[in-house]
């Protein structure tokens, strides 16, 4: 989009100036209105708006109609400044009580500065466009509920949301752009495939997979737990609750007990029990479990880890905001020696992954710290986040990966390299992270006798490969818009007889594709051909084996790909070996 | 055991003399014990004692001592009758105050029956040998607590448990089969095997599975999995937790709160959570997705389940009782029509299964059914209760499976086709069951669209194929002592070099063969060859591949197997062809 050429402050203004506009719409068919605030945000703006009818769509029509009128009147907008007495004034008599408290709750010294188009007036720092005709291309997009303040405690408002560019080109651009995302919204398009679907009765946050969605996450799940044996991870499987001593030791119980699922209750009961938010000290357990030595190290524990976190109900969303997830979970225990090695055979393993599923071009690292002007987040001591944080800047420096940093982003116990996703909305989000540990293991008192048989406490690497499979199956079904590739997908082959006549072939096809292990569906309906193609086309099934006279004859079948669209004929086992070796490769198509 | 050529009664009546026998040695070398009861039991006797010095080991060789010259004695055994009065009075002279409040309990009209040997006369219904001779081949086995009456409000007693026969060769056989089934204990050489471990921080209940453990569990999920995918099983994956509410609707709430882990204060908190003790609700949801026909059915959803129980911690026992475990579970919807067939499918299944993985000769069938005198236990009316349970008959008949009932066993919403296993130590306990349900079909709004357009309730079969995992396992360890089939070990190939010198041979043999997918294990330690053989014993591994310099030279691998001992020299590719065979074949070896 050519607005790059633009800068984001200029572009921030632009919005800026249209959220006035929007107000200047609502205060003309509305006088009644009383005006909150307007900002620009990263993809428009918004206006908050207190007014006794509900804006529909309806409304945000004909707003846009006066929107487009107050820019062909091509107003000059202009700033002035105001002392607090005279403010108070003018917003009195303008009848607009959330800008007297916006005044009121300004530092005394602040400089009171307002804009003017027209008859409109409006508090703001700025700055904007010089006149309203600069507004050319804006869109409103939609109107939702939104407390004064963010408080639920306060009076609930209507947000109006709304964008604008430079160019009309861009402002179409990007409404198109929305409109595919919103195609692909893993929640719509996830229900609609039946991957996934959410009950009232089992509540919020914990989304059921579907037999389609349960079988693309158990070929996740293989893929991870055999991608690790054969980097020689060793697999634990670990209780997923524990006794509130085990938080305690960690720390989570005073760091992260609002976060936790607690059983029991800490006054009353003699047993206090919590789900676990994470997997570290059950793996830490396991190597508890016996004297180790620096012969034993590293010593690399994978899990295909349940967790569980109590996330407020309004938080909630599809596969991505839940209460229950399961993580490629994995705590690597390792010498200061074998740290930067370790280290970089987690990068390693991740980015194999993520090419392997397609989604590495779409990720960033940030480097998350600690922030020590908020020490009580935090466990340990200055010297030993140095330390930490040290060792991490030096390897990621050393292994030249491109990175953000993020103060105050930080485990309690150290510092994270977090890979960071944009989904097809745009929203950047932490799919995986590594973090280097020097702390937790004393906590636990877990050692090894080094070569000169002094006892030591290991470093410990705590890290995900892939990070929630419910997690990155939505990435995935935004990126392939549900159509996974082959190796994924949850029916891989479909198989559509003609007629009755061809059903024993289409049977016998059916049985031998299966039994090599195929995930194949035989349509078996008396239902024309066209309709049963194109129901299997809305599936996104990558192959359809059309079984018609021809082929039965000559043992073969007629393959359509979702890709390349109709591919004649072919002998099953030339079939079988195309799709059985895009299968083994894990091919993107 | 020739014993079986006596009755059942015949020994328990031996046995409870050798009780008596034990009872009268107490009172000749501890006067002052007190006699509680001492009944016959399945494997042996045992006398529960009151007496104010520790019962020790040493206690108990002198017991048997003293027990051997009272059989020597050869003192004649006679019954006598007394009234209450005398019987009272004979037991207040005697000092009896257990024996006097068992006399309190009897009903007024009760035969009061004595037996007396020499000088010992105990209150006992009988029957009893006619000589103290006869009680030849006995041993006292162990002495632990129990309340007297089994209320742990009363006095804490002794108890000493002995057992006895008629031939001294069944006694040796017996302290034989006893010292085997606690060398294969799974709680104890489970940990040795480093299967798994418990943490006191952790809990009870909450056991750890280590690497080899979880491989273990890793290989049978995937077997399960496939096998069921293969038998036209969809997985799903569902919630481990859900609002009160789903378990308020499936009766769960009513009827196994008391068993359930609750999250929040169901009288303080708006929303009350539960971890699920069972699938059933869950799996219904998927089926609540959308609209259902008489085409959709059966419609057999599986899933490896994880669901927690809140038994008492006393309670909790290795990996068969515990507080969460993972089941191979399934929910079967269809057609009252279909419900033999499907019925007879999952038996199939799991005796495919359990014959797989050599557990079929130790299995037996209970048909569990309702109480219909213990109504508040169950949910439905009595000619529901007859419907199903009469389905349940006919298919059992039917298929002619020899079965025994069990009253008052059924699930509260139906009744249940119990597969029954016997362990090492000869104990009896549920592996897999099979169930019929045409309650919370209904319950749920379960429907499917007939043929002839009406709706309809499909009858649900709730059933396992494999069981627990974790209960699975250790009956696998017992079983096998420890000796897993190679395609179940969890290290396959163990490859010991004699020296410094084959190392790179050894380690190019280990990454052909892992990279194929065995599990290997290279000892690459600075040991003598004898030691790592018999490390890798220990540890019972499957394969061991012993490589010297002829080995090296000729790039051939020198076989020594767990079961056949030392194999010569085999080319790697045949042994890869043996070995390869053995597992897909999940030959039991």
């Amino acid at each position: 989009m050519s607005e790059e050429v633009k800068s984001a402050e200029e572009l921030a203004c632009l919005r800026h100036s249209a959220s006035h506009i929007l107000a200047q719409a609502v205060k003309r068919l509305y006088p009644q209105a009383k005006l909150a605030i307007g900002p620009a945000i990263e993809n428009g703006f918004y206006y908050d708006i207190d007014l006794n009818i509900s804006i529909t769509p309806e409304v945000l029509i004909s707003l846009e109609q006066e929107m487009k009128k107050i820019v062909s009147e091509n107003l000059k907008i202009e700033r002035f400044v105001l002392s607090r007495r005279e403010a108070v004034e003018l917003m009195t008599q303008r009848k607009e009580p959330y800008k007297l408290e916006l005044i009121r709750d300004l530092p005394e010294d602040a400089e009171l500065s307002f804009y003017k188009q027209g008859e409109f007036v409006d508090l703001c720092a700025g700055p904007h466009v010089n006149y309203t005709k600069k507004v050319k291309a804006f869109k409103l997009t939609q109107c939702t509920g939104a407390y004064w303040r963010g408080d639920s405690k306060n009076k609930m408002l209507q947000r109006i949301y709304g964008t604008a560019f430079f160019r009309q080109a861009d402002l179409e651009a990007y409404l198109q752009f929305v409109e595919e995302a919103k195609k692909r919204d893993h929640n719509k398009l996830g229900r609609e495939l039946e991957l996934f679907t959410t009950s009232e009765l089992i509540g919020q946050g914990l989304p059921i997979l579907l037999p389609k969605g349960a079988r693309i996450i158990q070929t996740l799940q293989r893929f991870v737990e055999d991608t690790e044996q054969q980097r020689g991870w060793q697999l634990t499987k670990t209780p997923y609750m524990a006794k509130s001593d085990l938080y305690k030791v960690s720390g989570h119980w005073d760091h992260y007990r609002d976060g936790m699922f607690v059983i029991g209750d800490p006054e009353k009961d003699d047993e206090v029990m919590a789900l676990r938010p994470m997997t570290c000290p059950f793996q830490y357990q396991a190597y508890l479990n016996r004297n180790r030595s620096y012969r034993d190290l590293p010593l690399r524990y994978n899990e295909t880890s349940t967790l569980f976190r109590n996330e407020d109900s309004g938080e909630m969303h599809g596969l991505i905001r839940v209460r229950q997830f399961t993580i490629s979970e994995g705590h690597l225990m390792c010498t200061p020696e074998q740290l930067e090695a370790e280290f970089k055979s987690c990068l390693e393993l991740t980015a194999y992954m993520l090419k392997t599923l397609g989604l590495y071009e779409d990720v960033s690292y940030r480097f998350s710290q600690w922030d020590p002007k908020n020490r009580e987040k935090y466990i340990g001591t200055p010297e030993q986040w140095a330390e930490a944080q040290g060792a991490m800047q030096r390897i990621l420096d050393h292994l030249q990966i491109p990175y953000t940093v993020g103060i105050g982003e930080a485990a309690f116990y150290g510092p994270k390299l977090d890979i960071q996703i944009r989904n097809v909305h745009g929203k950047e989000d932490t799919l995986i992270t590594i973090q280097i540990d020097q702390m937790l293991a004393e906590k636990f008192g877990m050692e090894y006798v080094d070569r000169d048989g002094s006892k030591k406490n290991p470093y410990i690497i705590h890290r995900t490969s892939i990070g929630c499979y419910e997690r990155t199956l939505a990435l995935l079904i935004e990126k392939y818009a549900g159509a996974f590739p082959t190796w994924l997908a949850p029916v891989q082959v479909k198989i559509l007889p003609i007629s009755e006549k061809m059903m024993d072939y289409a049977d016998s096809v059916y049985r031998v594709l299966s039994e090599r292990g195929l995930r194949c569906e035989l349509d078996d309906r008396n239902e024309k051909i066209g309709y049963k193609i194109r129901e299997a086309q809305l599936e996104k099934v990558p192959y359809m084996l059309i079984l018609g006279e021809k082929e039965q004859e000559s043992g073969t079948v007629s393959v359509r790909s979702r890709k390349e669209g109709d591919r004649g004929s072919l002998t099953m086992e030339a079939f079988w070996e195309e799709i059985q070796q895009k299968i083994q490769n894990k091919t993107i198509d």
